[in-house]
């Protein structure tokens, strides 16, 4: 009788390493399957070694492209950010793994799929969750939650399995990164009243070591994504790519966020985001000369709601694909340049300019150029203060506090 | 017969000095009445300016710190921010200012009261509105609006009536400044795309000519009012005005802006709010830790709602009072140590503690003192996820767009 | 030279005939333009008397299909209710009708459009705003607004100008209606502590004259769309008007609301919508059981934003757009039959099923068939009360108001 | 040494009667709690059969009055409808009846509390959420949960331990019952295609069985609360229950409804509220004419977010209190007469008054009375659309879809 096959999402690192034994001793053949979302991994010494650990089958899979346009695009057009400060790193990336494990599941007939989340983070829940959505008939497994070792535990299975152990295990950190940005916590971090290390990043430098003379960037954006840096064009992939670089280099992006998880605990991360971060700023600037106001007064209740629901780990249901209809009948009107000025840990906008501006110079000027029509301004406050006027004059000073 | 009174907004400028003539011409007797709200006013220059342009009484008001009380202290503790950039400078204002002008109306039997806002800005609604709701019966009268004279037909009119003709007359910009910052328009900036001269501020260095050696603060609030910087205790209005000196001096708070007025139009304001940018991100990171997550969640619709409200002048309007109410009954929780790093530009949060902090370590941690219960997220994913994996179950795939 | 030409929004009442002649004296040749949205005008009798009364051309339009597929289909699906309690009925034909005048004007190479709004209501804001939206040339005139006669100048006037003076002229009420329904308003209406009186009413029986046995309905709905009444197939149109009819005998559909206008006053309208009210409680229901949680919880924010913006006059606009997408996208599952009992004024719906549906028996019930994990909701539990318990934790009962 | 002592929630039936002998068995010293919050339950019945069942103390309590003050009246102001349906019934009472016993454990000294919720309820949470909320030291116990037996093991257990087994176990029905209504799941309601059975109503007649002629009350509000009906006098409690028998004899109040549960599933319940449908009716009303446009058309927000933290358990929360802060704000002006119609299944407001309207006939008049300044609208008009118009001035016709 054949072994039931589970498709183990595998980073090479020591926990899923050991996740590859253990699931063999529980009776699976495991198919190891790493992904590329932009952390800049050796995809074939990661394929090589979970072959050496016991893996059945090994897939490694560049989704850098496809990551960048159909979950980092929606991200930025979107303005997704948790509770104001972080923009969905890990998050983002849960959906598209899940979709590849279950992608390889189907391929080689496993009945389940497998990660290596405890049980306290978000991530299982996005793991999980999506892979339900995906396919409801999969098991899911979520081993290191199950065994529930401590570190030397788990490092004595290893030994005795023969798994090798990593050089830099000691790290106090726990890192995640892709595209979109870098997340690191744990260890000293876990103090919030506390400074976070410089160790800590490896994204950008500090303020006290950027360069000091600014780099100017003109973004082109075309319905929303953006194209290209100073006249050259680049796949979204690589522009991001181009920005974590010319932009981490200027400091710009570090984010020290105490934040609420799903699972109801508080936690403290550290975020790097220096290219997501600077598109993040020049999008809502061009967005500013672009939408009407009506429509950029809205957006932010879209945003807060998309923001929460792919935290949450409902990339895949349906609210999610009606807030991008929303989103995306919302672009088709961000087309334009940016001027970014990347100096000292800031990502400045100081210009915009878009075919599509609704800032009108005739409106808006003070010179004798105007063309608004100032004693239309004498009936629209007549009427936009009559409600309150009526209250007044019913209620008197009842409402006025002070 | 007696003359008819009205009170003039005055700011000792030309446009409210050919005011008070022109309302003189008008036939009313012009009571002048000029606020300092921590823009730094020469009082006693500007009452005797009054008079001597014709006004028949001249009142100086010191409103600092109740502005700040009253007024500030709700923008702070609601995270006012119109468009997610502007911490409403002006709008919070003018409600203090309009409420003093009714407040000298009645004491002097006045009838009328008026303002110096021109047609197609947003300040000419927020004073309208505001008297209104504080007494309908007052006529509100906007000279400059209705006069609609050419800059070159004022100057004649002032020389005409001996009315002293400012300096700075040529100045290419229109400033308004308070506690709470300075704004600036007109003039060069009206180009979104130029980015602005440093003539246009005035309360922060560049960024280029800030310190290499960062300043460190440690802000205490009690019930989300801000205290004390680094162990000694201001009134709210000083400790502001300190902020606005301190972090103006690392380059802190400057905002450009193209927004969307309530009259209809796009316009491109450039910002100060070094004290104000300062103290909304440590009092937001104190909230981090102190406010339970569905509070934390929706107290960013209340903001939103808020700040749209007082943008839009409905200050003195029974949905305010409802929204402070809100507000008034989170900030029991927000006491605590803010640290802050004031640095080319930024006002970063180093570290946050509360004795109302719902963050804990125990909980949070991953190390061997952790006291989460890991396997309650199993059941935790389970029910999170049904609602999604019962529809995936029904619909197939149909949802999964990607 | 040729006169300028003006098309206008003809009913073929008083005003409007009158605003033939009087825009006739302003030295405009009147192109005449009249919509049937499901009224069931005599357009044959009103084409005539266009012209009869001055017009140089008279157009008139059958739009009751578009006016159902293109206005209606998404106040359906959008759940529109100003206020909670006003399906917008008027403001639905206000965009088509303004459409129409604008593409009429297009034709005629007409320089301007006109309505014969007054200037307190809503419908003014309505056309001209959508006539701007879609062509911000045109000029746009509003006779009755601007001439501000009273009746009887009024009709001295139409007597003057031999222009027919219509019978039912001492009418109290003030009446328009369209597929979705029929408002009236003034008179003695205007009174909001009186009953409305019988007369008042024109699409439905009073609850005391309904049939004392109920019908029942089997209404289909494909995407959101009905499409059948007790398995016979409608063009939408029909649909809408077979409903009006049938619950109409049952006196399904008052609405007696005192709403805030646009303009700043409140107003007390009496509306009757059998065939809408029928069919928003049908649709509602087979959503409840077609649409995941988290989307049916968050529909209902973009249903009032929606609601708003119709009402306030923007359909032509950036925003309507996306709500739409939004809404569009959620349709796809709202696929089913529901059993609707008219009885007494009330559209019950006894029975709802749908291929799609999400409600299953098996994790639902209390019998044996039990398939719900009953042992995942304690993990559940412990997590989702978690903030709560550490928030109680750290500041003890001081939350506890009771 | 002395046994560990539990409050358990009481109810006098099967499930929780066999819950004091199976607690005794697992070591417990049970007290029995029961809360009568206007079921009209026999509470020295109940008390005694605590007693005879094997409890070791047995406490009664009429709690009308404080759930009426502190929760329902909450629940009317605050208009909250889970899911625009369901009035929150149990939802209201969960919380009261846990803080009653977190009380009498206080004074017990006992270190646990028990209720007999099954593992798929809401009730479950809101009760051990709110318990841990109170104190988060307390043990929660859930009996029915945990021993998860069959009908038939139950009622096996029960005879082998004497406890009396109900004459109406074959009951098809589920009910849970109070001041603000009833709630009956389970059995044939299970099927939604299926009308609910006339058997599944206990508070209202079918409105078959409605008599011919109305009832018409006139219903005083003071500050949002309910004081009288038709001129006499009652306490909050005896008001609604005089409702729920007057209105409930027109048949007012029954709600069918596919609810979407805090567990994840979709169930269906009936519900029948005629006082608390008949209440907000009436107090919706008497806002639409108190409350400002600003502010009526933010409250709905606020209700939405209440309606579903009550629902999901979260009474004792932040939260909560700053929702219920923002609603009480708002009440002061919610004070005047309703005139309702009760007939034939119907609440109908026919008419309301109040010395705070905003309602105002001279502006809102079409006839010669007329205040409203109609020249206003022109220039209102005018920036209202200007966005829309500079939009598409700036983008032709792209964004208009039709």
């Amino acid at each position: 009788m054949e072994k039931k096959k589970v498709v183990l999402a595998y980073s090479g690192g020591l926990d899923t390493s050991v996740a590859v034994q253990w699931l063999t001793d529980q009776g699976y053949a495991v198919i190891a399957c790493c992904l590329d979302v932009g952390e800049g991994k050796d995809l074939n010494f990661i394929q090589a070694k979970a072959l050496q650990v016991g893996a059945v089958n090994s897939y490694v899979i560049d989704a850098k492209e496809e990551f960048a346009n159909e979950y980092v695009r929606l991200a930025l057009q979107g303005h997704t950010m948790y509770e104001e400060k972080y923009p969905l790193i890990s998050a983002l990336s849960r959906p598209l793994i899940s979709k590849k494990l279950v992608e390889v599941a189907h391929k080689e007939n496993a009945t389940a799929v497998a990660h290596g989340c405890t049980g306290k983070g978000n991530d299982q829940v996005r793991f999980e969750v999506a892979i339900k959505a995906l396919d409801p008939s999969l098991e899911v497994i979520a081993p290191v939650r199950e065994w529930s070792w401590s570190r030397e535990e788990e490092i004595n299975y290893a030994k005795e399995k023969n798994i090798p152990i990593p050089i830099n295990l000691d790290s106090p950190y726990s890192i995640d990164q892709n595209l979109w940005g870098r997340s690191n916590e744990c260890g000293i971090l876990e103090d919030p009243w506390a400074a976070p290390p410089e160790g800590a990043y490896g994204l950008t430098v500090a303020i006290e070591d950027a360069p000091d003379t600014p780099e100017l960037l003109e973004i082109e954006f075309e319905k929303g994504i953006p194209t290209s840096i100073n006249g050259t064009t680049y796949p979204l992939s690589e522009l991001i790519l181009q920005l974590n670089d010319r932009a981490g280099k200027h400091g710009v992006g570090r984010i020290d966020h105490v934040e609420n998880r799903l699972v109801g605990i508080k936690s403290r991360e550290v975020y790097e985001c220096p290219g997501a971060m600077t598109l993040l700023t020049a999008h809502k600037e061009l967005e500013d000369i672009t939408l009407v106001k009506e429509l950029a007064h809205f957006k932010p209740i879209i945003s807060q709601k998309l923001s929460e629901l792919i935290y949450n780990g409902l990339w895949f249901s349906p609210l999610k694909n009606a807030l991008e209809a929303f989103i995306e009948e919302t672009q088709q009107f961000v087309n334009g340049t940016v001027r970014v000025k990347l100096f000292k840990g800031h990502a400045i906008v100081e210009g915009r300019k878009s075919a599509n501006s609704l800032y009108d110079e005739k409106l808006a000027t003070y010179t004798a150029d105007d063309e608004f029509d100032q004693s239309a301004a004498v009936g629209f406050i007549k009427l936009w203060g009559l409600p309150t006027e009526v209250h007044s004059m019913v209620n008197e000073k009842k409402t006025v506090k002070n």
